[in-house]
Formats: C-alpha cells, structure tokens, sequence
C-alpha cells in the first residue's frame, strides 16, 4: 500500500518547509507521520516518541532558521520526522541498518543535527554552549533550541544545565516534550509537578500565551513591567519550579496543535532576552492506534505490519542473557530478602521487571538517574542489603564517579549486573559496551567478572548474591545466548578462578566473556589445521586468575586474549601481570584482542564484530600470524 | 595559650551530650567552636565549612539518636567539629597527617560516619539508600539525615536525590546549610533562589515553625488537614521549588541559634512521615572573626597563629603547576579570542580566577556540575570555539560520560587542563588523580599529554590552544614543579612525540607525567652504579610514540614506564603496542610502574609515592630487579 505524501514530497528540507503557508501545515504533519511510520514497518526502531514530536518538528523547523539556529534533540531516537524533513528522506528506509542512517542525531550526517545525542539528559547543557558561543561571535539572532521530554527531566544533569542557563540568562528555548512518559512510565517527583503543571487548565488558550508572551516582548516599557511583576509574582507565590531556576515558562500546551504550536514557538523565537522554557504536552505513538493502545507506545518496536502494527519478531534460538539474569535474580531473592533490584529507567531492558513484579516493594526504578541508583545503592549496601544496581555497561559511565567513590572508596559491596556488554548492534555507538572493563578495573577493591554463556550468566548472578567482601560487577552481552543448559540453581564461583574449557597444547586462547563461543569455532578451526588448542574462559578480570595464566604461557607456544572491550581492560591486566612478574623476560607469543580504537557505527552484532576484527576467523589468523604461519603482521592498532 | 573547654571534656561521645540540658549547649558550642580552631592551626586544613556548622552539628547529635539514625555530611570537609563529638577528639590535632585521622568523614574511622565523602552532592542519595534499607528491616524509628552545603546543591546529583526521595517518600530529613557559599561565591540559578528564600522574612521565628510543623505530627486529624492545605498550596501557588520535589520544606531558620536549632529538629525527627527539608542559614567561618572577614572565609587554610589568623605558609621553591597553567592560558588568550574557560566551581584551584580576571566574560564558573561543564564546553567546542574545561582528574570522574558520549564520540575539540594529577597528599584517598589515564586512554578520538615538569606545561597548554582535531586532555600534578626555566612562550608539540631526556645504553625509564624528575634521579644512582641509563619523556599517552618505544626496546636491556596512575593507563598501552606488535615474542625485560592497587590514605605527597613505590629509589630497584641484580623479584601487584 503506497502512502500519498503530496505535500511531503516538495519539502526537501526546512527551506521548502518555510515556504508553506501555516494552513498547510497540518496537511504536512499527517503525511510526515504517515511517512514516519511506513519507513519504521520496513527498518523497525524508536516509532513512539518520533510519532508523539512530529506536529512539534514541523513547527520548529517552519519557525525557527535551522540550521543557523541549533537545534539539540535529547536522547536522539526521536529524531526520524526530524531526518525526513532534514534532507535524509531518501535514505530513512536504511534507519539502524549497517550502512544506513543512524537511529539517532549525528553530526556527521547532517548540519540539521549540531548536536548528537543518544543518552539522555544533555541537550540543555549542550544548547547552552551554542548560546554561549553565538554570544561571544556577535550572532545576535542565533537561537539555541534544545527538545528534552519529561523522562530526561529525572536525570541530573538537565537540572545542572537549567541552573546554569538560568544564572547565565543565556538566549536559548527549552522545549519540554512532556508526554508523561519516558520509556517506562514515569518515576519521580518532577513527573509528578509536571502532572499538576499540565492538569491545572489544561491546554492554555493562545490568548493567555498572547499575554504571557507580550511581557517578553522587545518593548522597554513592558520589559521593566513584566520584570516587576515577574519577580513580584516569584517572591509572593514561588512561581513555577523553572521560573524559580531562571525560565521564563510558558505552557502548557497541545504539542499536536499547528495552531497553537506556530505562534507561541514565533512569539518565543522573537524574545530578546534569556531563557525560555515551552511546556508542550504531547502523547507518545500519537497518530498510530497501534502505538497508542500498547503499554510502551512502541517505544522500540521489530519491524512490522502497518495496518495490524503486529510486529515481525524472529523467533529466538536461545533465551537471551536479559531474560536468564532476571529469572535468575527473581529465583535468588525467593530465599535471600536482602536482595533489592534497582534500575535507572529501564525495567525491561534488564528484566527488572520480573523482579518488580514478584517483589514490588523490593525494586526500585530511580528514573534516568544513574548516579543517584549506584549511590543510593551504595547507602543500601552500607546498611547490609544487597542492591543490584542493573544499569547498561554505557550508562554505568554516567555514574563513574559514584562507582568510584562512594562504592569502591568504601568498598562497599554493592553488585553491578553490567547488561549491554559489548558491541550491541543497531542502537550503535553511543550504546556500546565497550569501555567498562578499562573503567572499573583500574579501581582498588572492584571484582569483575563476565559470562562466556547464559548459564555462567546464573552462576555469576549466585556468586553476587552471596559475594559480600568486595563491590561485584558482572557483565554480559545484549540478545540471545548460545543455547548451552541453563543450570537449575546458580553456584558459587572461587573468585578469581578461571575455567579450561577445552585442552590442547600449541596454541591458548583465553576468553573473556561474551567471545567465548567464537574461541571454540576459531578452536575447531585450529584443530583441523593440526594446531592443538586450548580454550580457557577466564571468567575474572579482577582477580586475574595468575595460576591459570601462567599454565597456559608455560605449556604453549601462543597466548590469544579476547574480550568484548577496549584496550586497557582484561588485555592488558594480563600483560601487566606477565610483565611485572618478569615472565615476558624470555619471551612470550601473546596477543591481545580487544575492540578497535575507533567508535563503530552500527550494524548488526555480527558484522560490527567482523569489522571490529574479533570473530573465530580473526582469533584463527592472529594466533597462526603470532606462530608465524602469515606472511604479514596484523596490526589491529594501528 | 590553652582553651578551657569544660563542658566539652565530659562529652566523648553523642550520648554523653544528650545527658547535657538543652540551657549548657550553648556553652558547649562556644567551646567545641574553640577546640576546632585551636585544632586546625596545628593541622591546617577545612576551616570556614566546620565553623559554620557547630551549633548544627551539635544540635543534630542532641537530638537525634546517632550512630542508629544514619548522618551523612556531604563533602565531608565540614566535619571537624562532628569528628571532635564522636570519640575522635583526642586524635583531632592528627587531621589530614600521615597516619592521622581524615579531612573528610570516614567509614572506617567511626560508626558515627555511616558513609563517607569528599566529593560534592552524593548525600541525599545516601541518606536515602539508608531510608529505604531501615525500611526494608522494619528499623521504623530510624531517620537518615543528609547535611548538604548550598554550593553542592548545583550538582545534579543532589537534585537527582530529591527527585527520587520525594517520589518514594523516604522517612529522611535533608538539612539544606545555606552559607552563600561554597569555596568560591556561589553561582547558577539555584542560589539565587535560596537568597530569595532565605531574605524573605529573615528567620522566621519559633512559633511559626511550631505552626509549620505541627501539620505534620503525628495525628490523624491534622495528617489530613495539612494534607488538603499543603497539596492546595501546591496547586495555586506553586508552593516551593522543594515543596514542587515532594519534600515538605521548613525555614528559613538561623543555624547558629541553638534555641531555634533544637526544637525545629525535634519536631522533625518526631514526624512518621516522608522527607522533609530542613533550610539552615549560616556564616561560613562564624564566630572566628579573621576567618568571617576573609573572602574565601578560610575554606582551607594552612597552620595559623590562632589570635592573629595569620596563616604560616612555606616559601615555595618553584611556582606551582597550577599557576603556570593559568599564567600561560592568559597570555595565550590575548592573541587567541576563541579561547574560553570553564571551571565547577574551582576557579581559585584551578587558577582560572585568573583568567576570569583578565577575561571576565569569557570565563565561566558553572558550580559543582562536571558534567553540565563538559558538555556545555561540547556545544561550544561545536561552534568553533576553544573551551578549556579545567576540572581535577578525580572530579572528572563525575563528567565520565560526558566526556565519552558528547566530546569523544563526536570528536569534539574540547580542552581538558587536568590538575591534581597522581597523588594529592593531605586531601587523601578520595581526591587522588589516579585513574584518568585509564578512562580517558580507552576512548576513541582522545589525545592524552603529561607534563614532565612546569615548562612543559607551558608546551602543552599552548599545544591544546592550537589543536583542533581531536579532544585533548593534559595532567599535571598539585602543588610546585621542578624549578626549571620557564619558555618566554609555549611552543606546538608535536602531537604523539616523545623526547629523550637523558641517553644511556643499559636501562631505558620511560616516563609519563610528573614522574619525570625521580626518573632522573633514580637514572643518576643508575649510573653511580655503573648502569648507563636512558631517560624519555614520553609527553603523550596517546597516540603512543611508538618509535621511540621501539627504539628503547631495542638498545637497551630493560624497560621501566612510570606513571602517576593506575593499572590499565600508559604502561598498559606500550605492552599493548609491543604485544600486538610480536616485539614481546623474542623477550622484552619490562616493568610498569603505576600506582598500586589500593586506595591510599593520606600524607605528604612524597609519602605517599613512597608508600607507592613510585620514588627514585624504587625505580633504581625495579631496574636492578629486571636486570637480575637483585636477589628478590619484588611485585608490586600482587
């Protein structure tokens, strides 16, 4: 069924937008919509929230002189109406896809995207530095627009980037897309102000914004009016909780009305002075009644059949590493009331959920609040419960420092089930797993530990259940595992300890974590090219397990290390080991197989692997190169 | 001259002051106010914070029943007068010593200290970790306080806190001490609003607060009616920006007036319900009038004549790191508009006071909010201009993902002066710059320098001025460099260069960062024992200098890499390099020398390097050891 987009199909980019007339617009938007989701059945993706800003898109473009004026869209997966409308419409079928446009904003794809972004939380700080910065160039029309939804609000760092533009009083438009809903149903006492804010009068008439917006207006005597009258109003009521940050607010509004969006965004654009923050209220998967009806709102969907919205999910070959950590922790806390799950926002993407709902009281969603849940964890643990902080491997970056210093300072033991672990596939870049081993194995006191498969997955999920000396994290990969038997109950591995997975004599390959599987294809290949081999799953990063490691140096000719992370992690412990203990003095064969030192778009988790060299065929052609069997040296770091 | 303290030598413990009546706590504030700054000018060490808090201190202790009802001091710095009435007085002349009792709140020291801090904006989260753990155990009675200075209160961290505090309704009491300051005058929106707060009605008085708390005693009829009251006065006026958190907000009440202090806390501790915020004004530096009259009220100070406040600081042999990097980036700035500073409320420490200075309006000071700065340094970086981010390796921490997610993924050409590189000597464990070469070494796209002494400082500011490919980052320690001549101008390095230092024949010490100079020194008893020795600097961690590696693996015997950091950073990427190189395969007689594997308690910095291994002496040993000239293979990592 072709869609009949007549409108979308003369706007090539915002330019041809700005020549409609404003009735035409929600002509515009439908067809946007319908286009929006017609690409999404074919590519799969984030089809919820770019349904629920796709009125709000075409009126930011058609107001505001993108891409003069910056626009910074938080977290990026609401971004596809955005891409159609910016010039990408003809490559929006190749969404997520190796090759194709990315799932997210990005710089290198577009003028239209000044900003990229893919977590969450940052635009205000981000619109706040091009303010800044047209500020000092003279750009005094420039405009800095940053579109932030409610779940981001949760999130730290949009408080510390409100605060300062309000201090700065810099020329900037905060859009707040409050669709009373992020991924999972909003937590939080600021969802909760914003409920009130939203069902005080709901939907404000234009002409209140009229006179909202006229105290704002470049007229001196208004100026010093509506100052007046401004703080006057903030010291006798409080005001709004943004008026008190240094926000002129103005809202809220329909995000799905044309005529209310086009002239309160014109009158804000045309405000000389600092920061304004546009509460629009929007519904996640507007416009799709598939998506309007589903608890997630589509949030993320599989492609999928447009008229049914019945999605096309592959039936799994193994159950995936999500799934086994969640029913495993669920089947632990039966027996141990200490266990306490806790989740910065992503209830299924780490199984929570299956927590929460045999222990509501026992789970904790803290919203997109990393720092927070590892620190809150970490009180948790300082008064002898067992919190598992289950937070995706790139997203533990935003609560290093609470790893750092309040857990692993006080070694408190606080349990990290590390999701996401490596590359992940079509999210990308910005979602790869790929530095934690690097960032936690540097700290004093940590324990690391990753799965080779699903079932040591529930061991290492028992082992910090019952791990209380040290702070414990345990990471594995995003999808399915690779079909080995899942134990009935999880057992207690001897920290520190590494596991023979398969005996040979010539060549060593120790795994960390999710490469197990590809070192024991790369095995069976070695064998069959006469070259006997060990497989060896060192199951820790930290403690190294040196019985093991020097076993494998001193019975063979080549050593392989392979681990899904960057350089700096489980590699290099073990050359640091072998080099301090002098047992590089007389030579050793080693190489070490991490990910390249470059960020890689996406692709799917098996091709990203092969450009990221680190499939059975690589860990075959670096242990025959370490043997001198190629003619030519593989430098993967060039 | 002795203090009299009377009262206070029958007080060892909390409990022994809840026997005092309510009528002596004034005296025993006076006294306790005496002994700490008697104390400190022993010490030297926090000053302003810990007067300040005196009456609070002791009043929150009459009340409530620590160490069960959990007491977190966030930062900790302002934590003297707590440690005097917690069993700590008799060592409280050891502060910030070698041996001696911390700077900051300790878990290990006393169980008065339920969880440390040094760093800004965490207790809130703590404190409610705490909550919910006395709620999980039934403990019904406990009440966890958070004591948190205004100037945290721009991290988003603390707002995180609240956030989710107010949404669980934690039995907790957040104690908002509202100094106007925080080290530096305070900045962003949020103070602005607590001076509106505070100014209103300048210490409401007892019987308003009585009114205020008694809606929130424990009686069913007025529950309700407060109930109705409050969430109607949320709903017309907005009510407080805490009140919109879901907190129930008391004050402003005056923290040095114990007969205002004592009843308004026992109200709160009294209430069986959610959290409640406590807004505290009080005078950093109170009640020592050379420390009132200071502007930075003495946030730290060194030893000092008690009667005068004059403060006895050494005469320094060489400027301080810290200097030479705001000395160079003004002059730099004076030919170069796009440069632009940015500090978390560090400009004193950072020395971008400096650059404020000359360059008002292109200096920014964002308040604690690392990750707002990086980012916000991002937008502007995105817009052609030059933004040094001047934030301490340890706070960096807290900036993690910023730095990964907004400036390494985009390949932004943001700035990082890191100060406080390695070990920090008094301010201990928790501020130690230990693990930056680490986080930042596995990323993409980043740059890595390390000055070797001040001049190259100057090199590699002036480096960062003029690149513009990639993000760069440059430690440098605290305190003063080498006394070496300083260059008239800095000059471009070249980017991934090394430079021999010092050429020998036998050993090769490859040095990186402040190390340099006991590389040298450890080189000259080298050669006293007839061990010719190469000295390098190797200026970047990435991209390494690998011919200069190879050059130092194949003319001499052994090589040393030291570094100030952890396991995993530079010594880690030159075994990388050789391993995957095949150069290891033949043998290669190397020892990484890294800061150990422990979080180090505080001392002079050259104690601590000497508890580290990391001084000439123990570079002369490793070399000797590598050689076989030593009997014992000493392992440093074990």
């Amino acid at each position: 069924m072709a869609i009949e987009t007549p409108l979308l199909d003369q706007v090539n980019s915002p330019e041809d937008l700005r020549k409609l007339e404003k009735s035409q617009l929600r002509q515009l938007a439908d067809e946007l919509r319908a286009e929006m989701i017609d690409a999404v059945s074919v590519t799969g993706g984030h089809l919820g929230s770019g349904l629920g800003v796709v009125e709000l898109t075409a009126a930011i473009h058609y107001v505001f002189n993108t891409p003069e004026d910056k626009l910074v869209w938080d977290v990026g997966h609401q971004c596809y109406p955005h891409k159609i409308l910016t010039g990408r419409r003809d490559r929006i079928r190749t969404l997520r896809q190796g090759g194709g446009l990315s799932g997210f904003t990005k710089r290198s794809e577009s003028d239209y995207d000044p900003f990229g972004a893919a977590h969450a939380a940052t635009s205000i700080s981000a619109a706040t530095g091009f303010a800044e910065a047209a500020r000092h160039q003279g750009k005094k029309d420039a405009t800095a627009i940053a579109v932030i939804g409610d779940g981001s609000m949760s999130g730290g760092m949009a408080y510390e980037g409100l605060n300062n533009a309000g201090h700065l009083g810099s020329k900037m438009v905060v859009i707040l897309n409050d669709n009373d809903m992020s991924i999972a149903p909003p937590v939080g006492a600021m969802s909760a102000y914003l409920a009130r804010a939203s069902s005080s009068g709901v939907y404000q008439g234009f002409r209140k914004f009229t006179k909202q917006l006229s105290k704002r207006l470049p007229n001196a005597v208004y100026k010093q009016l509506a100052k007046a009258e401004e703080y006057g109003r903030g010291m006798v009521t409080g005001g709004t909780l943004f008026e008190e940050l240094g926000f002129y607010y103005v809202g809220p509004i329909d995000g799905h009305n044309m005529d209310h969006l086009v002239p309160v965004l014109e009158n804000v654009r045309d405000m000389d002075e600092g920061p304004v923050l546009v509460h629009v209220v929007t519904r996640k998967g507007a416009g799709y009644p598939p998506a309007e009806e589903s608890a997630d709102k589509y949030h993320g969907v599989a492609k999928f059949d447009v008229v049914s919205g019945k999605q096309k999910k592959g039936t799994p070959n193994a159950p995936a590493y999500q799934k086994v950590f969640g029913k495993t922790l669920v089947k632990e806390a039966e027996t141990d009331k200490a266990i306490i799950g806790i989740t910065a926002a992503m209830p299924s993407g780490t199984s929570l959920d299956m927590f929460a709902e045999a222990y509501p009281e026992r789970c904790y969603d803290v919203g997109i609040a990393e720092q927070h849940a590892v620190t809150f964890a970490g009180g948790m643990a300082a008064d002898g419960m067992k919190p598992f902080a289950a937070i995706y491997s790139t997203f533990l970056q935003r609560a290093y420092d609470s790893v750092v210093h309040d857990v692993a300072i006080q070694n408190l033991p606080v349990r990290f089930p590390m999701d996401r672990a490596g590359l992940v596939g079509s999210d990308g870049q910005t979602h790869a797993g790929a530095f934690d081993i690097a960032y936690l194995g540097c700290l004093p006191n940590m324990v690391l530990m990753a799965a080779g498969d699903e079932a040591e997955l529930v061991h290492m999920t028992a082992t910090a259940v019952e791990y209380d000396e040290h702070p414990i994290a345990f990471r594995y990969p995003r999808g399915e595992g690779v079909g080995v038997d899942l134990p009935e109950k999880g057992k207690f591995l001897e920290i520190g300890k590494g596991r023979i997975v398969r005996e040979g004599t010539k060549v060593a390959i120790l795994s960390y974590g999710g490469r197990l599987a590809e070192a024991l294809k790369a095995s069976d290949t070695l064998e069959s090219q006469g070259l006997s081999t060990t497989v060896a799953d060192a199951r820790f990063a930290k403690p190294l397990d040196h019985d093991l490691i020097m076993d494998l140096v001193r019975n063979h000719e080549v050593l392989i290390t392979v681990e899904e992370g960057s350089r700096g992690g489980f590699g290099a412990f073990v050359l640091h080991f072998l080099s301090d203990a002098g047992l590089l003095d007389n030579g050793v064969k080693i190489r070490t197989m991490t990910l390249p030192d470059v960020f890689q778009d996406q692709d799917s988790p098996y091709n990203m692997y092969e450009t990221a060299r680190l499939n059975a065929s690589h860990i075959v052609e670096r242990a025959r190169e370490a043997l001198g069997m190629t003619a030519e040296v593989v430098n993967l770091h060039g």
